[in-house]
């Protein structure tokens, strides 16, 4: 049984860092570092105490995912799509599932799957598409109520850890009404089920976020909630999840960044150069302000959920983690010179790992363009110069 | 009696903010505030209640701190000097007292002044001088003992509050031995205490930081601590009061001007432009998560005085207050655009106060340079590419 | 007569910034400045040699324009609205006049106040006017035809000389028909034009950018062309006396921040500190480079006025000298520290200053938006998501 | 033969792109582009026209370089390496080679070399070793005279074209005295020299820039100049080609930036959002004003070479390409999105390419130094706070 949770992620962090290197190289999933998050008992992190799991709030997460990603910024890119669905799972209380109507067989699948996760089990997330982005609004693909279950058939993009992950949390839309849109958790073993390995990216490159083809039929307990078109609600009521919980990644690897870059430069005797104490000196107190804001966002989430300003600290984190991650290791690697630009050199890795965070979605563009509506007094949600998903 | 200091503070900014304007054209003290601030109380906000204070600490002044500054930030900043020496002396517990061998006369005394501040007394720091800078290691105003108590010689620069504080704190050098420096309390109403308005500056014009002209034989209680020489050491001791008690300062400038910005925008309808709307959502996070620094300092100051973290926290305080204000209020201008310019709009003056954070010692680049030789493990209060005070 | 302009005006520059910070306390008009402007024949700078002027191009106006700026850039900046007036006038080809239909009688009108100006006379622009900006299509101001001339009345703002130009340019709206703006060259001592003192503004204070109050009857001959409705073309094919003649004055006050910034650090002995040097170096960078992308933009006005190309750099020309002018004055001002923020310290007006050229119409945003339309394959003057002007 | 170098270049740029993201992902000699460049006459770029050669100047090279960086940035910066060769020797006037008291045998030699590479020999420059870094100071590689000719050992690093190129230019230190420093042309095919394939970087990966190994015997005519002891001299005079040289290169891999993401987001119906239209204005007029320094510079060296304001152009230039390589692609790659991040896609290898321009010696820090210095009228080569090479 797991402790204290952040502190066994920091223990492992150095084991993760050892490999990430490895694992960057060959694109290749990290299958050592899941091993461990499972032995570790992570997988239960967000799952309730009476289910097996930890129990985690999100600022326990946040500290969690800080932790792994300064170890390997991939690891933690992909356990944070664990988490999210293990969390908003468990983050539904009674009266919201009363409210939304689920019934009581859904909660039991749901409390199935989470003790699952509890004994070492693990999801991913499948809900971009070529095209659409990650706005559910925009899916493509569709199902349809079958004999005992339902149809899904489709084609997911930026599916982190497929081909390794246990189930598949997968978004739809209905095919009899397009407004309304469900989501699945679908068993990896399934026939039907196929990855295509299209991952191969600049940073971030152990996540195996490859592409997901689907002509699949589940049972009816797969369904998430019991009912159809919950997916909008649950992403309406938890923007954390969906807006910032890559941010503790991002600081991470920030900090990771000027861990690196400390090292590089003492053991190259460079400590001494103004230069590089200024942008060491610069970069640290960077890290630091965006952690503290993340965590800020983490306490505010678990203490006030969709409260209106809990939700302004969350694009906060966002765009804060994100900027601060692609300044500071752009500004490292500078620090370090030339040599740390080998493949090899954990800048090397940190520096391209760095900037995928304000590109993912909602981009720091719309972050921005997010909480300038929201200082306006106008509905952030609603309004706005850019697609928000 | 002050309940909640801060919301009191909150209650007045807007009465400062409406008298701002004026003071700041005219360069005058802003009589007015100091007479709220002292109705209010809050002249003994550092002051332990046993005195008659408030008994604040560390955080409860920045968050006071802040709420006057999104009013006044001259009056704010003035209001820090009397926080600084009320709240250095109010810090100096028993135990410290004993091992600095400060005699039970000289605490006596210290209380004196503590209650006198409590009561509506306040107190000016006149440190700084022409060439030295803020650096105690280069004055060059000098005391020797004479009959009864000491008279001290020499000239200060940049002495806020100058002309209306009731007594001067004034760092000086021994006459017989240039390495001792003592700090004493002079009365304002002194013979031989001259002010020279000197003071005309881009921003923070209000704060009366002209130069004191002293020639003053002043009586023995007024030696802080009753002992020769502690200046340097509770310089060291409090590194809070020297370096960042400015910076809740000038994160509450910094807010004062996106609200205005806010406000101007909106009044001319300009809200849904774009780029406008993005300059006010990355300025409000970066608002928010410098108060945050700002605020994370202050909470380990109290919990944690001295510890190299906290310290470290301190300076990142400092570094990101003042780098924050300036880009902040810059942008803020920009997305008003010409009509903010006008002497009288609150952005033309808040532009010119928020410059002014990171030109205070220890500069902006002195920070950088103090933070990246901290974290290259150096010690960063000895080495170092520039000057520290 | 003038033989080479930019010399003339390098060397009055020491004359023009040894009166620059007393002009920019007063707010009052430089004209002294002035004064010698007219003594070393530069009214004349843009007027063509026949009519007795210096017949320069835009080129060789940016070289003077810079180089007065090195000295104030409030007076470079008020000569740049004579410059515009009389270099767009010099400009209309015959070719032009008579695609235009332009009578006779107005190019004699035009020659004679061409010949005025080589003769000492100087021309301000009243075009902005409170709520449209800059917009000629917003205007508010109307002129109807009476008998012998016609009747002009509004109020225009941001009269940069108002009070002391000998004539101003006039832009108003048919009151007949709403969709045709024409300018007039109204003298300064006709009865009914009114300088209301508003002008008291954060940076180039010494502009007199006064408001103007007009109810004039005026004469057939200052209907500029003769034929109504010119003033929408000629601001379409001059866009570079609209958009980038501010630009050599900034990348002037740029440069003399830099060169306040040496004169400051060396007298003060800290020209050692790496940081310092660091702040410098790339600063001059970057107002080197600014300096010949304005130099670009004009000579390419020379050389292929109207081309798309042209059009281009003169928008780059305007972005890049107000964003450099403004990172410029505000890091050289952190070089110097606290002692150039004493009003009267050169450094303190030129960050004031400096801070002006983004907000000039087309701000910093348009131009970056302008540009972006039209590296994308679109009609910049059309298409954006912020009004032109 | 070439009628117009820099016209060839544009016209091979787009055969490069389309093998760019190949040679990238293999880290492999772009053979076939060294193959055109071979046919289309640039070997001879540099070479006099007495010689067969192109005869180009410095401004040429500039032109040369930026046209086929636009195509791709590796294959142009081991151009570079050959112009740089072939460049500075050809600069060699008979006046200087008299100064230096370079043998009428060594001027044959030098011709005969140059006469090779117009006729389709190419030069790598073997002068970089690990832990001197291009500090000629500091090279540990040495050699000795011995019957007919010297023996030179050691080991080299950061060479680029290393395999492919037809000899190298290889600085050695005398081991008779470790002051003397002399250049030789060794052929790529002599018995001893090894090439060591370490090169598997960031960015720039078809570069080739491995290690090699050298333990040679060459002929007396190999030492260029003829008399040891040059290369330091030689240095000295030409600053462009060690400082500036890869300046033209980095700017247009900026411009491929630029023009990729607008390809980009035209492609994804993407140009009407503000945020990207903002970023890509604001990028291309930050390319345009590099390329007119890096011009500027380059018309400067020809014109005036060695002059103390051609040498600032030269650093000038170096420090804006490479800091507005970087910036640009970072922003041009978040104004692409997530989906510009695979590789493959041209966006992801020009953000590893660019952020490489600052770190080539002398890096954006160094040139920063070194310019502050310079403004403040220090001797840039001699002071400074970072060692220069």
């Amino acid at each position: 049984m797991v402790v204290d949770a952040s502190e066994v992620a920091r223990r492992l962090a150095p084991r993760l860092a050892a490999r990430a290197g490895e694992y960057d190289r060959a694109g290749a999933f990290p299958v050592e570092d899941f091993a461990e998050l499972r032995d570790a008992g992570l997988f239960g992190l967000m799952v309730p105490g009476r289910l097996g799991g930890v129990g985690a709030g999100f600022a326990e997460y946040v500290a969690v995912a800080y932790e792994l990603a300064r170890g390997n910024g991939a690891t933690a890119l992909v356990f944070n799509m664990h988490a999210s669905v293990t969390g908003a799972l468990s983050a539904v209380t009674e009266e919201l599932a009363e409210a939304l109507g689920v019934p009581d067989a859904a909660l039991a699948a749901r409390d199935k799957l989470l003790a699952d996760a509890a004994a070492g089990s693990w999801y991913a997330v499948a809900m971009s598409e070529r095209g659409a982005g990650s706005r559910l609004s925009q899916l493509s693909t569709v199902y349809e109520a079958v004999d005992g279950g339902y149809h899904l058939k489709g084609a997911k993009s930026f599916c982190s850890g497929a081909g390794h992950a246990d189930a598949y949390l997968v978004a739809a839309r209905s095919a009899a009404d397009p407004a309304v849109v469900s989501q699945f958790l679908v068993p990896a073993t399934l026939e039907g089920l196929h990855v295509e390995p299209t991952w191969d990216s600049l940073g971030m490159r152990a996540t195996s976020s490859h592409d997901l083809h689907l002509d699949v039929t589940v049972g009816r307990d797969t369904l998430l909630g019991g009912v159809e078109g919950l997916a909008l609600v649950v992403a309406q009521l938890m923007p954390h999840w969906m807006v910032a919980s890559y941010a503790a990644v991002y600081v991470g690897v920030a900090r990771a960044a000027v861990d690196a870059a400390v090292e590089h430069v003492t053991a190259r005797g460079l400590a001494g150069l103004p230069a590089i104490r200024s942008r060491i000196g610069r970069a640290e107190a960077s890290v630091a302000a965006a952690r503290l804001v993340v965590a800020e966002a983490a306490r505010r989430v678990d203490e006030a959920p969709g409260d209106p300003e809990t939700n302004r600290w969350v694009w906060r984190a966002k765009l804060l983690a994100g900027t601060t991650a692609a300044e500071v290791a752009a500004s490292m690697l500078e620090a370090a010179g030339t040599s740390a630009t080998r493949r090899g050199h954990p800048l090397e890795r940190l520096y391209r790992d760095a900037r995928c965070g304000s590109l993912h979605p909602p981009t720091s563009d719309v972050c921005a363009d997010w909480l300038g509506v929201a200082a306006l007094g106008g509905d952030p949600d609603r309004e706005g110069s850019a697609p928000r998903w």
